[in-house]
């Protein structure tokens, strides 16, 4: 048994902290680092990459809608021409980036509500599966469980990497409660290492009816914008771990 | 006899236009394109760059500092730490954008204000320079004939490529002439295409004072931002032209 | 009889032009001055003030979502909080401006995809609306010509000022045919300045079935980004003028 | 005996928060406000606006360079027609949030790189003044006390309000030691107190040289980037008051 864990990093500015990514550094196996358009500048970005890259940590490209004072949580209504050049530009950018750090781009996650929209808006979604294909169709893209968007980039010739989120309930068709509805955020560590233990041994979640939902995921999702995140994230680290749950990145490291 | 054409192309910013790309890729042999930072949007840099791949311009990442509103012409003291990854994400970024549009960059000229300061100031040259490595070592860079940063690029292990300015006044030092100073630029084509010619054919060109000045340049920078400017380009490119001088890029085409 | 014309200025940014603020100023009465969310900078919007100004033209805040790159065209959903905000924060910006240029700012106008979605989304309209009382109750408000937002805005007691567009079809209605179908927009200056002519005579347009759409409109708005729009809009002037209709200000002048 | 407390307030930036400002509020008797351009988004900014007048803090605005990323740290050679507009254009900007949160910005203090750098060049200075006067002469201006910028505002008529750094060395002439020389910085609350009651009470401070320097100054400048500083300013206070010294800001109150 094995699964990936994921998170977002790099998302400083300037004199503006975010989230601790040496912490995190040391519980994830991919860092999803910020390009620059909802959060991030390059010296903070090449930081975080430097930090990965001494931690064996793989890295992907965190894409967003131009956005900084939304942090990219906006949903914006960018025309394709728009949005796959923008997409194209921040891979790049992090690619430029993280040669100079010693590894290399691995992935792609879109942020915020970019990430939220193609997971059922297929304009957008196929532009940024376009955006990804022009630069380097080697690129994993990392993906809600369960969405339209999974089909979509497969079918485009995309590797596909399904994600779940650790700390947010599901419904019984295995899909995200929103977070507009009261219990959609689980609190509690215990609770979500063991709820995520079970995700990866038996490809079950227990929905907010009780009932068990499937859920296929190769990574699981983590923050760690708060203390309280690390903690969990940490928590559930050591749980997989003391179960026999191997952590490792879905992509290869380099020359691994 | 063989001389490079470039120019700065890509300029516009979403609804603003600035110069006339088209134009400017019939007479130019490599392309300064702009990185997002001083001008250019991704949709933009984008089709700057197909357009120049299908003319077989060769093009290189016009990186600045960050001012859309100044243009990248005011001084800015930007940190090392800044500048160099700062550099490195332009450049990245290009790059993304290149790949998509079937090219690549070949070489790396900064625009405005962080050009003129490199051109002497050795702590931004070296981080400059220092970008430009932990990207891509075999990237040029285009930097001001006669200037301190030939010297500082060459011994980093960079290729120069040393640049002169078609319309601009030299000094018996074979130094530009402060644009502060009465006639700093040259308007008449037909003065400026017998002054490069002649900076082709023998390496001078006659100073301010009379005297004639060495200019060992690989490449003449010409404008295309204004109806004028372009005129004035295609004329010298004739003059050359007719006078059996080759264009050609500095750098091989992808292919070449 | 008369009537006020408006139009768009102060577009420009740093080193990038739009329109032609001179010109127009000499057509206008009223002029929409960006406040550096979708376009200018504070310079270029300082320069249009102090001309306006000069002509006895007044000025409105022609307020904006913050996107530069996509001249605030595209929809954007802004929280209420940010949008209260942003839109007091520009209209107070314009206000600094106007004092320096010694003038005032007397309405506002929203902008691009602002100015369509107020016209029809309750949330974000009594937010703009919110957010004009908060700074000053006696502004006016600039809208489009029958739709829902006139009201709601009249009944918060703002002055609200309806207006047609000069260039545009209509539909039986009274309404803006949507520019995705052909012939939302007229390019003949002969025909547009006829049909403003019985607008501001008859309060009716011909819509594009042929009938007479009744319009009522405090203002006309006119385009100046380009030579031809120019063009079409001292045409509409002169053949107001010549009609015997008055061109005043919809607000009163600065100490009329 | 009597003195202001200032502080640097509303400097988050929509997800990325900067110091406690609700804990410095307690503290300080004027807020010196973020207006965009280093920091603050406009919904953050009137929180802060909000806030403070909920408290009786007079509020002023912290004007400064255009630059996000660098905090407004950076030197930046503005143009004088780009500097004095874009003064104005912050300045007005903050007066728009204050009235909608019920008060009124009665000072402006400039921020980082343009504070120390309007302290000596006098170009710069006289374009910061000259923004003042054009919004509204009767702004105050907080400079550095005994720097060449007090004589030129108060020559051009403005009121110059001294500050004082709480935590900072001073050399015997009474200006500050340089950041970049050791002990420029104090971190011990209790002598930093006490150095600001001798100030208080004797217009001196010991110098580091342990000679008894001159400061005359109408402010105290106190920091609250840190839950340390937060903790410096609470003591200072106390030190203060407990002495008899009356807090109150140099700017009366609204209605006071």
């Amino acid at each position: 048994m094995q699964i990936d864990l994921n998170s977002d990093l790099g998302e400083s500015l300037g004199a503006w902290t975010m989230g601790d990514d040496a912490a995190m550094l040391d519980i994830v196996t991919s860092a999803n680092v910020a390009c620059g358009f909802h959060a991030g500048d390059p010296a903070g970005i090449l930081a975080t990459l430097r930090a990965a890259q001494a931690r064996g940590v793989v890295v992907g490209a965190h894409v967003a809608y131009p956005d900084l004072v939304g942090f990219g949580r906006r949903n914006m209504d960018v025309a394709s021409s728009d949005l796959v050049a923008s997409v194209i530009y921040q891979i790049g950018a992090l690619q430029g980036l993280a040669a100079a750090a010693g590894t290399r781009v691995r992935y792609v996650k879109p942020h915020g509500a970019l990430y939220n929209t193609i997971a059922h808006d297929e304009r957008q979604a196929r532009d940024v599966i376009a955006a990804i294909r022009a630069v380097d169709a080697g690129l994993a893209l990392v993906a809600l469980a369960g969405s339209p968007l999974v089909r979509w980039a497969e079918d485009a010739g995309l590797r596909v990497v399904a994600e779940a989120f650790a700390d947010r309930a599901y419904t019984p068709q295995g899909t995200l409660v929103s977070r507009r509805e009261a219990g959609a955020v689980l609190h509690d560590p215990a609770v979500v290492a063991a709820r995520m233990l079970r995700l990866v041994r038996d490809g079950v979640v227990e929905a907010v009816d009780g009932s068990l939902a499937p859920v296929r995921a190769d990574s699981i999702c983590v923050h760690g914008d708060s203390p309280g995140a690390v903690t969990m994230a940490a928590q559930l680290r050591r749980t997989l771990q003391q179960a026999g749950v191997a952590l490792a990145p879905f992509a290869a490291r380099e020359g691994a």
